[in-house]
């Protein structure tokens, strides 16, 4: 501490200089570049392990892992080929020890139980993930009560929601399996690709609410009572999340500046949020006039739950009601994909229409971050 | 991917039981338990690195790095002595390698360019920056309108604020040199802090804004279009700052139900976030009734900056507008500590009533969250 106390002492006598590698050093080691990103899309990935006997990188955009060179500075490094405009992940690793992540990156989300250091490469859809010069909305965590219980959601007003008088239509948007109300902010980039859409003019001013729905946990681990508990694939497909949404929507109308009705509620999720899109949007039927489904888990509910009977009936009563869209986005090589065949059979059977996107990929949030930004642009219009 | 599929589409077909190790493979690697905290209150540290040839430990409650016991599994292991109840950081040194994160942990807090993993000891001040279980209140990022200007802030609103009508007095928060809006939430645990002392009833219900004190970027690194930039010893001590102030109240005043009047507004800040407070206060006399300097950079100012002139006629005038609490903390081994004591010196001598408070330490967040629950306690009563 007295070192650091010493030095910090000399660094507030003098002036600091941007990006002056003697204060980088202070905090960050040795202070290289570890990710750079030149005009071409390639990127260069670098780790100082100057004692290393051997370090490879792996990342999503990495067929495999790949071997790094080193150089005569205990710097070893790879450069990619030019990457799509993407938001990706990655990390090294070192001989027999393991992945690690970047010491000299602060930029990590976490994943269910994992946490990865990412970078985002421009000039395409990665340009709607990254903040960008235009007004931002408010991203806020709150408890909100649903019968007696507090449970913690993400709440995303629109620039100027805290200044205007204006009520705004609202989107609950949901995550998948092992995830909870921070997926959708960290590894889904919501807020920024909702800034971005909004400020282009391509997405109607909206908020966006993302619940937690695992019912085992009132919160995102670390955020409750339940203390710093290690994350792991939960999930509630029992019908007790469904049954909550009553109270999750009224708590919104009355804290929030909402349209409080069906022509300006849109509910979409992933994977497991699907199915609960799915089966909320049908349990209550007068509440949402746009669906959206993105790879969702449409026949995983638990057996012998009385709100997930008489499928046929409660939709046909459902798109009765009214409905403005119902969007099904998957990609081609998804697990859920033969699912979501049958389940359009269905709809197509019902003679219910729906709006069919397929992409290319698996189960990723990749595709995920693409299903939002499209059906964004279509609700509320 | 194509693994990752099946074995996700396995998961969703079983159930899965709380702490399963399987699910716990899929995403932690080896899923052991890395820290483990026992009924006195020693911790045991563990890595799994079968490879390695050598693991140290190291971390705030060690004077100095400690090597780590190889088990036959491959899972090196240390154990401490007894903690005393506190929030601590630590990583772990791989053979040549350096520092590491904890693969099997997602609970990490960035200081300045630094993600840190962290635990916290119960049975003390510990519990004080954990979730309880208690009413939580809301935490916002927000980005407030300063002449043309959009700068990030983050606010707390106490438990409650949503639903009453009731007007709250406003506590600012300010952090220090390499910090910015979203340091006193993590490693500060200012949320956790508040909505513990207000439901305990030790601390007045009252919203808390915490701002970006470095007038070179417009919001902490990765939330705005300077892109992810690399974190650094940041920081304004050049006036800027302080005369954004006006604007700061003013849009708080506006958009929160505020008690907008001196007796319900406190200014508090470590270091030259506690410069600022000192500043802010004496330039706007009849703004705030309450001051907190902590750990504060007091004669830190660039020189020639105009409003840093005439401390004396300026704090006198101050104090003569009323102030009903003027807290000074600092720790004995901080490197501010001289001009601290030369700064009480002052006040004594001008005759100006102040609070002081030695802790032992220094330049820590340790002594800085243990002001801000001293602090919290003393305000709006």
């Amino acid at each position: 501490m007295k070192v650091k106390s010493m030095i910090m002492s000399l660094l507030m006598l003098v002036a600091i200089p941007l990006n002056s590698s003697a204060q980088q050093n202070l905090w960050m080691g040795d202070g290289i570049r570890s990710v750079e990103i030149d005009d071409t899309q390639r990127v260069t990935l670098r780790l100082y392990a100057p004692d290393a006997e051997g370090v490879a990188l792996q990342g999503d955009f990495l067929a495999e892992r790949v071997a790094m060179s080193r150089g005569e500075d205990g710097v070893w490094s790879y450069t990619t080929e030019p990457l799509p405009s993407e938001m990706y992940y990655y990390s090294f690793v070192v001989d027999g020890i393991g992945e690690i992540h970047d010491p000299e990156s602060v930029y990590m989300v976490r994943d269910v139980a994992k946490q990865m250091n990412y970078f985002i490469v421009g000039g395409g859809c990665g340009d709607l993930y990254k903040p960008q010069a235009v007004p931002h909305g408010t991203v806020s965590r709150v408890w909100a009560t649903m019968g007696d219980m507090e449970r913690r959601m993400v709440v995303y007003t629109p620039a100027g929601y805290e200044t205007s008088k204006r009520r705004y239509p609202v989107l609950y948007l949901l995550h998948g399996m092992g995830g909870d109300e921070e997926a959708w902010l960290a590894t889904g980039r919501a807020a920024e690709i909702m800034d971005n859409l909004i400020a282009s003019g391509h997405a109607e001013e909206m908020i966006v609410v993302m619940t937690n729905g695992c019912t085992r946990h009132v919160a995102a681990p670390g955020y409750s009572e339940e203390g710093m508990w290690r994350p792991y694939m939960s999930g509630s497909m029992d019908g007790s999340f469904e049954t909550m949404f009553e109270d999750i929507v009224a708590w919104t109308d009355k804290v929030y500046r909402t349209k409080a009705k069906a022509d300006s509620r849109a509910i979409a999720g992933l994977s497991m949020g699907g199915f609960h899109a799915m089966q909320i949007s049908k349990t209550y039927p007068k509440m949402f006039d746009y669906v959206g489904l993105f790879s969702a888990a449409i026949f995983r509910g638990k057996e012998g739950v009385m709100l997930y009977d008489n499928l046929e009936q409660r939709l046909q009563k459902q798109f009765a009601e009214g409905v403005s869209l119902y969007w099904i986005g998957i990609g081609c090589d998804d697990f859920l994909y033969d699912e979501n065949v049958k389940y359009r059979a269905l709809l197509d059977t019902l003679h219910l229409p729906y709006t069919y996107h397929e992409s290319e990929g698996g189960h990723t949030w990749r595709n995920w971050r693409c299903y939002l930004t499209d059906f964004a642009q279509l609700i509320f219009k």
